[in-house]
């Protein structure tokens, strides 16, 4: 939420005349996008996003990123489109960072969804399943099952900080999930962090779909997983079944899910839950002391994965044949 | 350079259906404006920056900003018009915050301004001073020399630690302006704070001024000092002479001097030296620790403050007859 670098006008005029864009006409640093840094850009040729990536972000990943969101594009998907250079380049260097240019959606992020906003994003996800699945990349999901043992170690000293028998219950949680985490579901590019702010609505419509920056390939129905846990709980920490039941729905509705995914479902949501209390968890422990930027709240998640512990089956929070 | 309050959407579409813009298309946080929390909003009606007041403004000073920016806007100054609601106000509130809708500007800051623009901030400058003339409100400026002993009393302990000496001349120069501070040179609304960043240039023509929460009512010279320290030098530290005579030469394109003030001019640019260098020290020693935003430099003032105590007269800055 923030801007990391700034950009003088002189390199931003040079930037932008390699692009076939017109020239500037206004330019302002936006509070969105937590790795790096974005300017809303207007120029004669319309309105766009200027991003420029910063050392969260592995310059290696990039072509990744930006040829995914290029080839969704393409295929109908209401996401920023990366805008080429004269060159045909969709990457290039700004003050020393690796920048680059997209087409600026509107819309706007909602964060109290309601069941239809959840039918509308499980659509959006299946069809981003789809059009992903001629994708040439590739890219490993660090921040799978098998990165998830390391985030632990980072973290169980002082886990019971947090809550008392914080450490004991998650190391339960992530022996059991790397035991029964499965080996052979439908795999492709899946988004891997569709929460609330990376979705816009206008007037109810999902309208586009933004941050692939941490897209890799992984198994599909984990990301409707993620989704489930982004989107379907209520404020009290109770989970929703007919936000659920609306999200599996639209999913379904666009791409079904065959039986041994449906099977998986449970596992797969619990690994969600365990996946984003373990990132927050690490960088809860480690802020900085007078940051201004107060982490997000690990427990939330730790309630989930409760709740997803709990459940049986698919059924209990909204599969139905 | 932040957004201090969210804006959740049905609190938002609430605000917005005051007013006769059509409906929101987009809404996002921007990083501009040190103190307030400002979003570009695109509605069916046009781009428009929305603000929240946030605690460091005075609310009962709000009508005298927005009332300001209005009456200019109507005498075709380029600054942020106040939209009206369908009920003729121009003051709201959202998220329990006051807060406003203004016109959105073309144009952006420009971080090296050369002589040309120095020429275009004078003629701005002078034109708003005489748009301000038959401008109801009034403020007392409380950064003018009444504001300085005090923070000079909040941060003389540990001034030395920031460099050493600088209590001592700072005492100096505190105690000189006091004495020499004019009493009677033409007053009128002045904007106080028009650094690089709050004035907007499109193909390096001034295309808009912004950011009016230190306007005040004060000595018409008084601005065109601050205009002179913020403009006029160089990165190095040194005075750029073509600068200021193209500065002062724009200014009187539209509003000439009177003696009286040309006399004063050299006292004004140091009091504006001071007054931004006092501002900044107070600043950079009151830093929380671990804070993410660095405070602005109060030495650089400190150096402009030297250069100026070393000018005879204004035409060692770039008065001519």
């Amino acid at each position: 939420m923030a801007v990391y670098t700034d950009v003088p006008e002189d390199a931003l005029e040079k930037f932008i005349a390699l692009y076939d864009i017109g020239g500037v006409l206004s330019f302002k640093g936006i509070a969105e996008g937590v790795e790096n840094s974005n300017f809303l850009l207007h120029t004669e040729g319309g309105y766009f996003i200027l991003t420029l990536y910063e050392k969260r972000v592995k310059k290696e990943d990039l072509p990744f990123f930006i040829g995914l969101m290029d080839h969704l594009a393409m295929r109908d998907i209401n996401c920023p489109r990366p805008v080429r250079m004269k060159s045909g380049e969709t990457l290039g260097e700004l003050e020393g960072r690796p920048a680059a240019i997209v087409t600026f959606l509107e819309g706007m992020g909602i964060a109290r969804p309601n069941a239809h906003h959840c039918r509308e994003v499980g659509e959006a996800l299946a069809r981003l399943h789809l059009a992903g699945q001629d994708y040439k990349g590739t890219r490993v999901n660090a921040l799978s099952v098998e990165g998830w043992r390391p985030l632990f170690d980072a973290a169980k000293d002082r886990a019971d900080s947090v809550t008392p028998g914080l450490r004991d219950a998650t190391a339960a949680s992530l022996q059991a999930l790397e035991a029964e985490w499965p080996k052979d579901l439908p795999q492709g590019v899946i988004h891997a962090d569709l929460f609330t702010d990376n979705v816009f609505f206008l007037k109810d419509k999902l309208s586009g779909v933004i941050d692939f920056y941490f897209a890799c390939t992984d198994f599909l129905a984990y990301d409707l997983a993620i989704c489930l846990n982004a989107w379907c709980f209520e404020l009290d920490g109770s989970f929703n079944i007919t936000k659920g039941q609306a999200m599996i729905a639209g999913y379904r509705a666009i791409r079904d899910l065959e039986p041994r995914e449906v099977e998986a479902l449970p596992v797969l949501c619990r690994g969600a839950s365990l996946r984003f209390m373990l990132t927050r968890l690490v960088d809860w422990l480690n802020v900085p002391p007078g940051a201004l930027v107060r982490p997000k709240d690990p427990l939330e998640y730790y309630r989930k994965l409760r709740f997803f512990e709990a459940c049986r089956n698919a059924r209990d929070y909204g599969y139905s044949q």
